[in-house]
């Protein structure tokens, strides 16, 4: 179906699917690819599809950007493979990961598909007036962790605690399948106003992070 | 120097906590142990603790509570494994944990290093004082992360993408660092409104938590 794909941007997504492509065998061109996988910042992706003459399939593979960005071209598709890439490491990135496909024609889904086995990633079918919401999601549960992550780390830094405890207990708490522990979970409100005291006093600039996702957390977690 | 634990309580710290320490040949009795090791809520602590005769070691496993909650013993000290445990698991949850252990004396640190070995945790020391902010910053990192799999589950349904899509970017945000991805980490403004929008109109649940949260990622992870 498709022998030869220019990627064009080598930046965290870029590299990671260059990296699984060629590691599949297939031809990974500098240009006049069968399908041109452009891989570059969300405001860059109408002007450089543009710029491609028309022919070969064309496809980005942003969360947020709608497939009319891809105009003219009607060869197109997008694929998001839901991950927080690092040029830190490769491919093997893509194990175990979803992505959206946003596709207009069975054409475009083949193709899409064609390339989500390649990657080595499940597919599955996103609207494209659906994509704020589910991208918005994404940013909930990846760059907001990072947020948790950086806010609980000053308050070990302040507590003379070791940082690299937090590790574990973010992966156990995905291991154990997100089910709430802790003080809100056990009604204990003493503590939670222990723990807003203390931060209003020693580290004032997360209390009202931590007032809204306590309320959040009532709300949406028990 | 311990031959027997009586361990209190059977819920998700007591019950994977009894479960490694017979495994690893550690006798858990119902009573009258050389340490008796309080696995039950921090509200039931202190009472529990003045209803144990003086003599064995007396632990606590909280987070939260201080040693003065052991009252009147002296052989004292606690030990909090820094996981969101579930009665679903096993003693398996304790592997690759960290442990604050708070202790008066050097035998008291002592017994409970022998224990954090025992149970297979690495154990650092923490002050009684900081134990407040510690506590905070596990929930942060833990019960707060629950919270952001929640949004990002019902964002998820409404855009009709499946939840479990979430659980490998969890992951992978852990396994790679935690290095800030996304439009805050571009600066792409333009998205993050578009997400304001569009949960503003579909999701006006979820509006104050993600503004609070994209401007403590802008202060803390950018």
């Amino acid at each position: 179906m498709i022998d030869t794909v220019t990627v064009i941007g080598s930046g965290r997504v870029g590299s990671a699917v260059s990296a699984r492509l060629r590691e599949r065998g297939v031809a990974v061109s500098s240009d006049a690819g069968d399908l041109a996988l452009l891989c570059v910042p969300d405001g860059a992706i109408a002007g450089l599809a543009r710029s491609i003459p028309l022919g070969p399939w064309v496809a980005h593979v942003s969360g947020a950007t709608r497939l009319g960005a891809l105009d003219p071209h009607l060869r197109r598709f997008s694929i998001h493979p839901l991950q927080a890439f690092t040029l830190a490491r490769g491919p093997e990135q893509l194990d175990g990961v979803w992505a959206a496909v946003t596709a207009e024609t069975d054409e475009a889904r083949a193709v899409a598909t064609w390339l989500a086995e390649t990657l080595g990633v499940t597919p599955f079918d996103l609207a494209d007036d659906a994509r704020t919401l589910y991208h918005a999601g994404a940013v909930f549960a990846s760059n907001y962790v990072v947020t948790l992550q950086r806010a609980a780390t000053l308050l070990f830094d302040a507590a003379n605690a070791p940082p690299q405890a937090l590790e574990p207990l973010l992966r156990g708490t995905v291991e154990n399948g997100f089910e709430l522990t802790g003080p809100i979970a056990r009604a204990d409100w003493v503590t939670v106003e222990a723990h807003r005291a203390e931060i209003r006093e020693r580290m004032p600039q997360l209390d009202q992070l931590y007032e809204t996702l306590a309320d959040a957390t009532v709300a949406l977690a028990t």
